[in-house]
């Protein structure tokens, strides 16, 4: 064992280290940084990016730079990975803007300052930039220069929509895609909520009378591994077409109503407000588990919950417990928000591989003929979301 | 939102807070509990322990009080949860000697206070007390007084029948039962597993290429909960009549060569050494990932892959990175230590309550008539086995 | 048992009994036809069908009845069940048409006696009703008459489409819904198409080597119902995205030509002709079974595969031997014609009940409110689907 | 077509192709019958056998006569198919007795006959041949002559033990052995069951509510079939440890009295009488389907239930439905007899190749070393089985 005692030791610099066992299992981006390493799409052109600041992104930022481009990013309050920002910096194409403890106005500033180093394409999360972009005067001359962007979420697609924002480049919504709806939706977050509710609670799955609020691409994805570790789970679903399928799949399925005396375990996947109520959380059994997976941690109405409450306290890491005037225990899982990544580490990596292919193809293609793509919110063009696919079908089969 | 701040607070007491949240999920032992408080068949009766003391133990040796037993135990060195101890010591019934930090002959010397404290009842763990009971002369007139035994791993059977130890009294083996196979074996081991897995690696089970070395109780546990996450298991396992079975069960079955180059996650399950050589390393692909459910950490040979590697660097907490000479990298999960245990919380809750159980029944069993049962290590008897069962379906189903 | 004797004896009006079975499975016609008893929607009115004279259809008709309609249906050759057409033609409101042994041009002669009937709606089928009322002269005067109709296929609606057929009034076509689609296509189709395979060959499914050619809704159904016996499937489909979904939901994938050479069983569900070519089918090993569960007999070259054998014999019922000139031998189930009707019974009863209340619905519409939909061929209306889906619920949850 | 068509024709030695289409799905069998060709195990002796004559036990006579052996051999009432016992009348070395339509004492001539042919091993079946040769006079000389027995069957063994039965030779109980209760018991009757079941009724299992009563090897194998066709399938068990199991694996599981009203299909599985009591059967549903997939027909109450009945018909072939006063209806699959044989083909072929492949080495094992082994009614020894499952490995795998 001496042998491995002298070759073994803790290699000092965690953010390097956390990159290399991201690129281990991101197979989809090395084919593409070969590629970008020959073709150099990006050469001579600056791509300006908001987006979380972690090692996966680091990846990708490198197969980018392999491309010819040179990058200036900003993270995101609190998710940004300090470590990973400072092995990024040592890279000589890569700017990284931000720390994890910056305010919200400290992070615009940082957007600004992305858009004053004068990308010729834009990546956002948000549309953090794209707003400010759109929006501030100081802006005005870069606007016809952007040769096109991608937005990352589906949030941000609307907020763009909405806020009757008009650019004159295009801007791809990579969230907006059949690909990610199954790859992530559907496998990726069924399996990182399963995760997540073992890591909080340590109890056994396997005979667990389970309720999922929720049949959409998410919900279906969370009750199939649920199943799939054992639970007894029970649909709640008010669409009619889709509780069919979940019926004819196999689950046992019921209004909320009538399995809350019932339920062990209940996970909210709905992407609605007050999924569940005070007043449904009342007739839930003693020791009941609540946790949420849907986008927002409102599906939960934990502020209800708590003025009813007779007493709260953390009664393990990440699990709070309510007791109720009737004596009744209620334990919700990391305070409502998304269990996987409060609980968890997310979406498995692999999952990201694929969400930044479609990003590095996208602006592949911005960078090449963004110009002659109609302007304004698009989904991805489905040819690349095919391109993608088909490496992800090499890199994986 | 205030008043939610108002009424949480982190509990400073961790210990008791442990034991609570294991309370919650552990309603066979409540029931029994209840009996016991009514029915009292220790009262009067001094029982000596010697086993984990970590949360689940502590509700366990509260429902023995309850019974009316007097309780010392020691725990395990390395595995004591030390806050808990001091929770457990403001019990006026219970005594615990020992602390996490504990050398081996300081253990030794807590067991020996356990028998000189003169109990008339043992249940016991790897047989450290009832080696010293049978074999050191201080306890000779010690050895008549007991009314009987348990011994909680097939291990301390093994180990008793080996040595030759005869005592005079019956000693039941709770972990050789069927309903521990099933329930621990099968479902415990294979759900612990995959949150070991997953917490540890963060990488998709959902499509990843995994080999199962091993097709007993707790390989096919494994092998099932891998498939309900959506890997393409392939199981390898020598007897010809559980490779059949796997095989009819829907596994792809392989012999290990035919597939070592095309896994990118092992579990080895076998509960044999050298499962995995080193001569069988050398031909994995690049990136696999090995990880070891069996029970012993010599299962995959390690120090001859530290041995032959160019070069061992921790690559993420709890994961090291082998390079071979070829340009592989192995990446090994918790130094080869029982994956769910070290990389995750071990078994569920639920699985300890449903095994404390058949010890807390087993030891009722040797209060009341240890003296009719036929002298000698035995397995539990089939209808204590039964009650528990029985009361296992009452508190899950 | 001589009690069981003198009650029991066996119908001899079959057609009824037929009837009754399948109405004993079709609740939520039942619920349908109780409403439309009290609110009579069809009164005064007649409706002209061509659908498939069967039992199923029998319980619709009779549904139909008590909304008040008369009814003249004529059946399609090959498919009318004689019997039934008998029990069917005893009701004072329905006049059956045509018989199992009728040629193509006594079909047509009969559809022509269904419009000179005059009726008020029109459910047809493959657009046979349609496409004579749009082209022959005899019917001018009928076609503003027309209230609405519905058309039972796809195929159909494609043909009205495509040959141009311009009508006055709105076509509504029942199989262009996502009810159908996921009802009957994935899990009806799964669930018989396994079952045809089994009555037709008697082998084990358990652990067998299966291709799937084709992951849409009909094959992914095929491909999970295969799992759920037991059997090793293989998942071959061209459209990247769809093959990455089979990949992650457990599925090993691969090009058709990698895997010929393992197959002992495949099935194509591509509903695209020469899915499987004769070239591809010299590569397959001895003793492969083919069977077709796409809409077209052509997806297997048979042809093609005659013009090579050696030799071709009957080898069981339903099963045909083709010996290659290499001496390999391929089972062809049912001359390629669909698996699940021409060697089971198709589809499950209640998944006919769903359809056949889909049409109830839309007919409905029709005579209330017909002449205020848009003419032309459309999908069903999303409030009917929503509202069959709920009655669907209602009776099956 | 023309092609096909002059190529095709349909064999007239029905019983010819039924042997040829079971040995194309036999390869345990093909691999032994060529070793057996060069070994000639059973050269000079005489095989006498009781068992069904059909198409694979046609397969198997074929490997011993290969081996050496000369065969006499009855089958058994009702059970004989004539075609095949003409076509291996044929084979110069295999006499076969017995037509399907002789009574029982018929049969016995027959059994008489094949022990007057004074065979040197015996094969039996339900220890229809053992025990007339241990019991009546005319067969006294021939029992020291006979070097050894097999019996197919757990009853006959129990016949033999229970009768007091002594033999001067070894007799193996094929149906002992763990393979032919996994294999046979799990995964043939499981799947067979199922398939039964869908051509009796046609009706749909994804999403119905169905009861397994008993939850053995066969139940557990039925219970995981029915659930791979969607089934919600509900788990009745008395046994503690059983009914755990079947929790833990996901499935709901309760008291028989808690679901009758619910349960839309109830397959009994228990091995016992009586496990369905006319009681229980008037607390069912309007509509209940009912099977028995256990070893007896009088697991369901059918004598009492046809006592209740205010009228018994057969609404379609192999399916009576019973009208109780209530108004009520009870449809009954195939009489209460087991569903697999009695509504389907029985267990699929590759089944028996491994069944009648123990019986092979059994067979030759007695031919050369029988009269080494213990006399007495014993399992199969563990060094057959195993090879066996090593045969079946590698067919099959």
């Amino acid at each position: 064992m001496s042998d491995t005692t002298h070759k073994s030791q803790l290699e000092p610099d965690t953010g390097r280290q956390r990159i290399e066992w991201a690129r281990a299992h991101m197979p989809i981006l090395a084919g593409i940084k070969a590629r970008f390493l020959r073709e150099k799409p990006f050469a001579g052109l600056k791509i300006g990016i908001c987006l979380h600041v972690e090692a996966k992104t680091g990846v990708w930022l490198d197969a980018l730079t392999a491309g010819g481009a040179e990058i200036v990013i900003t993270g995101s309050p609190g998710s940004t990975q300090d470590d990973v920002a400072q092995a990024l910096n040592a890279h000589p194409s890569i700017t990284v803007l931000g720390k994890r403890a910056d305010s919200r106005s400290e992070h615009d500033d940082h957007c600004r300052e992305v858009l004053r180093s004068r990308p010729d394409i834009i990546a956002d999360n948000g549309a953090d930039l794209l707003t400010l972009l759109a929006t501030e005067e100081e802006f005005t001359s870069l606007r016809g220069a952007i040769k096109g962007s991608t937005e990352e979420t589906t949030t941000g697609g609307f907020r763009l929509r909405e806020n009757g924002v008009t650019l004159d480049f295009a801007t791809w919504v990579i969230n907006d895609t059949q690909a990610k709806r199954i790859v992530e939706n559907r496998y990726g977050v069924g399996s990182s909520v399963v995760d997540g509710l073992m890591r909080a609670t340590n109890v056994m799955l396997h005979g667990k009378s389970v309720v999922v609020v929720g049949y959409g691409y998410c919900g279906s994805g969370v009750a199939q591994r649920l199943r799939g570790m054992g639970a007894h789970v029970i649909v709640v679903e008010r669409d009619a077409i889709r509780r069919l399928e979940a019926h004819l799949e196999g689950f046992r399925t019921a209004e909320l109503d009538e399995c809350l005396h019932l339920v062990q375990m209940l996970v909210t996947v709905t992407g609605r407000d007050g999924a569940l109520t005070l007043e449904a959380m009342t007739k839930l059994r003693d020791g009941c588990i609540l946790a949420n997976a849907g986008h927002f941690s409102s599906e939960i109405d934990l502020a209800g919950l708590a003025g009813a409450a007779a007493s709260i306290h953390v009664c393990r890491p990440g699990i709070e417990e309510y007791r109720l005037a009737n004596g009744n225990r209620i334990f919700v899982v990391a305070s409502g928000n998304l269990v996987n990544l409060a609980a968890g580490d997310g979406n498995p990596i692999e999952i990201m591989d694929l969400g930044l292919a479609l990003q590095s193809l996208s602006l592949e293609q911005m960078a090449l003929h963004g110009r002659d793509v109609d302007a304004g919110v698009h989904p991805v063009a489905i040819e690349i979301e095919q391109a993608v696919a088909a490496l992800a079908v090499e890199a994986w089969v």
